[in-house]
């Protein structure tokens, strides 16, 4: 008998109605904003600062991703379920998918296997209309954009050649990358360049994640950096009085959403930005919403640690003044072995001489982790194809440097496979104190800023910046954004800024090619290679073989 | 003391939670799907044939729009509480608003006054999502047609110039309506002209809007015709696997949704197609949902009887085998006085000269009731400036045809300024026996069916064709297309194809200049003028005024 697929396992789940999930965590059912039987949104008065304080987080992350598969929402969701199964008090927080990936290639984004968060199907189209919500904001600001450029009088005085705010869509369509609008004479408005990014791109969605309450989201949405005028005067969503609408239409998208893991375990999923151009994790919202719910929290952040957690660390941290209890390094066997120079057709078999040297990615990862005053786990994410002979050398390698590793075996065995990881890190977080420092002073200068990740973090000997680069921080410090986090926008492959360059790179500079800024968001995006804004879909989409009979049974989603 | 604002009376509704609307019309709460504690959706199952076949369908129409205003939907909305108000078991059930003018200038469209159906802001923001269901749903087609077009091999041979399926978005946006996309080269796919529509314009909305059940949505997605391939093939959304996908996305969406009016009592509110380019009236499901929990039905079509009400007879009632019961035409003091040529500055004030004439217009909507088989009741709705000479005026004209007028003051009074029309509704639908007939059989030729229309609905002495148009009826009748309904596409504003010709126009002949037609939506669309498919944002849009506090207080919305 084959395993399972997903989409199987999701719908011969046996859920809970959410009202009984919710009573799990003392909350009230009237309370309950219900979208069906079992999804919900959570009043944001539940969220507080008291029991936060004595909540622990705990922060998931991995090596660098390769194409042999890592699962940090795999074992975020294992790792919930094995903390209640040992009797704590724990909810997931993860990130809400995009339905790009789920037309085209990668599938949705709720875990797999017996480590899911359901309904599955529901999670993985519009779930609550969040995302929906964020695109209809995005273009509300282009459509008022365009009617200002359009208006004779009543009008900014916008260059249309400056504009950098670009609509949005939740799909993987690359004909949007790149158009010219405004086409067919003056009733269609002025001609000009334009662009749709896919809506976990938009900055809207960066702001959502980062805002502390509603009136905080609304002053972000009106900071938001729309051009310059035609003399150079800087333009913000407040001054076409967007902000307001903006808010409205975020009024429900703001609440976190309470669903369940196959073990009826509380989850929170909530908002999806992305890891490259924006920090690409949950809401600060929704993390402070579980911290106040339960006693332990497990989070994800996109990507590797070296773009995901760090990011987490000096951007949601800094603007949630939040901070991580215990560090999760996910990491497997087979991804090991691809970092040791495994190609397909060798990663999937063991492979020992090729994890030696592989493993010197994860061995970075954990010093990293020790900068940030953290002591990491690494869990193992299990396959079937993991030789007892590997996982004895990852767990000692680990040993030498101080690191416990756990075998995670979240995909067949649910939380009964992730009862060891449980203790380890619950046992860590009692154990050792709490000495998390960020890496670098906000107030420090950009290029100080970017040198302690570059150099600290991905193993960089020097920071090289392009023309345009240097340019574009002028600007930047002569607007007076220089006082914000770092978003490094990076490849995600590899700990430098060349994607081939697997393992641990040595010996090597990065270049900053270009810098963008997130003025709602409030954070500057150092540009280090070519970022994928609206990615396309593959020549046979994911979405042809989907079906859905008469009875609604969804087949061909994962 | 001013009257109160929409929102503010709105606001201020004791609204009961939506299982005790459900409870109301024998709905089980279980078998509800809540979207928060005010608005659900109803399963299918339902639909029940045989209480259809026992409940009575209230049509309400109008003469042609004018500036003045009529108000159909507060006069659906006020009959549904006045019905029961006299102890009827009624639903109205009426189309969702689309975004596009809730943040342009329009305004949302869930009634006013103190006939309104509420939560108003829900409602009229994003709902439960159908909206953006659709949108999804269509834009996915697009991004799969154009990701053929990129594909190398596994392609349909679609010739880029022949597309005529276009994206949507859900916004007043006229930058979009006309533009390049695929621009930048090899890897942003192939450069073709695009636009995108409004939401409601979506052919997707019009599927959804009249299908019978999901296996019947599914087959109707996959007939939507995309283009030819460059040896002249047709291609449709099935061709390009879609409607497997697109279904999925519509899951949700065609559940009719449940919320209530402001009198508590139940209303439907399910699907919003456009009424120029599409049928413009409420989903078949919506319309057999409420017929199936109700005893009368109160629904409404969008502008004028001779676009709404045509429409719903010879579209909506084909597909969903319906008959109407009872034919309200909702008229005003003051858009007779502009029918009579008042202009702006006198339409407001007693003006009986220009109502002798203005009433021709509602005369002929008189007739052509008749000429469905049907007997017209006419709602005068109240405004403060009717003078009682003016309301005797079109009393005695009416009496005159052999047809009742009532005062409808639904706006100011609610159910309780309803009583009069609900009991004649009431009273007709008893005394008068159910004639019902189409004015063309479907199986007539394109042109006898359009000669009908024009000649019986609008007075035309006969029908002119473009030589444009004479080659796309070719065209029509070589892929079989010709056994459709007809949709006409003309101006809302005239019985005739110019909308400056107020009244009732005589001695014109109509002029079809081209020809759409709606595959999946089963209906051929004669084009009479421009059509408006993706509207602009006025020069101050009411976005601008938009604001919301930090417990959620929304002003500006209207």
């Amino acid at each position: 008998m084959s395993f399972p697929k997903d989409i199987e396992i999701a719908q011969n789940a046996n859920m809970l109605h959410i009202r009984d999930i919710a009573k799990k965590i003392e909350i009230n059912q009237e309370d309950l904003e219900y979208y069906g039987k079992y999804k919900a949104k959570i009043p944001l008065s539940y969220i507080n600062e008291e029991k936060i304080k004595q909540s622990k987080l705990i922060l998931v992350t991995a090596i660098n991703p390769t194409p042999a598969g890592e699962g940090k929402t795999t074992v975020s969701v294992g790792l919930n379920d094995g903390l209640n199964k040992i009797g704590k008090k724990s909810i997931v927080v993860i990130r809400e998918p995009s339905l790009g990936p789920v037309f085209g290639i990668k599938g949705g984004a709720a875990g797999g296997g017996y480590a899911q968060v359901i309904p599955m199907v529901d999670i993985n189209l519009h779930f609550t209309g969040d995302f929906s919500a964020i695109e209809k904001a995005n273009n509300l600001l282009s459509a008022l954009i365009d009617n200002n450029l359009q208006n004779k009088h009543h009008n900014l005085n916008i260059d249309p050649k400056t504009i950098v705010w670009k609509r949005v869509m939740d799909m993987n369509d690359r004909s949007l990358r790149s158009i010219i609008i405004g086409v067919g004479g003056s009733p269609n408005g002025v001609m000009r360049e334009e662009g749709f990014n896919i809506t976990p791109a938009s900055e809207v969605m960066a702001i959502l994640c980062l805002s502390k309450d509603f009136e905080d989201l609304k002053i972000r949405l009106g900071n938001i950096f729309v051009g310059f005028t035609h003399d150079k005067k800087p333009i913000f969503a407040r001054d076409l009085k967007a902000e307001g609408a903006m808010a409205i239409l975020l009024r429900d998208a703001i609440k976190p959403n309470l669903v369940q893991t196959l073990e009826n375990n509380p989850a929170i999923i909530h908002g999806g930005p992305f890891a490259n151009i924006a920090q690409g994790t949950n809401t600060i919202l929704a993390t402070k919403m579980g911290m106040s719910l339960a006693d332990f929290v497990v989070t994800e952040a996109g990507f590797g640690a070296d773009l995901g957690a760090e990011k987490f660390m000096h951007i949601k941290c800094h603007y949630g003044k939040l901070k991580p209890d215990a560090y999760v390094i996910v990491a497997t066997v087979r991804a090991l072995r691809y970092h040791g120079g495994a190609k397909k057709g060798e990663y999937e078999n063991p492979g020992i001489h090729f994890l030696e040297k592989g493993i010197e990615n994860l061995k970075k990862h954990i010093e990293n982790a020790f900068k940030f005053g953290l002591k990491p786990i690494v869990a193992i994410n299990h396959f079937a194809t993991d030789s007892e002979a590997e996982i004895s050398f990852i767990k000692e390698t680990c040993a030498s440097l101080g690191v416990r590793a756990v075998v995670a075996d979240e995909f067949t065995q649910g939380g009964n496979g992730m009862i060891e990881l449980a203790e380890a890190v619950v046992n860590g977080i009692e154990i050792y104190p709490n000495h998390f420092q960020p890496l670098y002073n906000v107030l420090d200068t950009v290029e100080n800023k970017i040198r302690k990740i570059a150099t600290e973090v991905y193993g960089a000997t020097d920071v090289v910046y392009s023309v345009k680069a240097k340019n574009q921080l002028k600007n930047i410090y002569e607007l007076g954004f220089d006082k914000w986090p770092i978003c490094m926008a990076k490849t995600q492959k590899s700990l430098s800024d060349v994607e081939t360059k697997i393992g641990r790179p040595i010996d090597f500079k990065v270049t900053v090619r270009e810098f963008e800024f997130a003025a709602g968001a409030g954070f500057i995006i150092p540009i280090l290679g070519d970022m994928m804004r609206m990615p396309g879909l593959p020549s046979v989409p994911a979405a042809e073989a989907m079906s859905i009979d008469k009875n609604g049974v969804i087949t061909g989603l994962s």
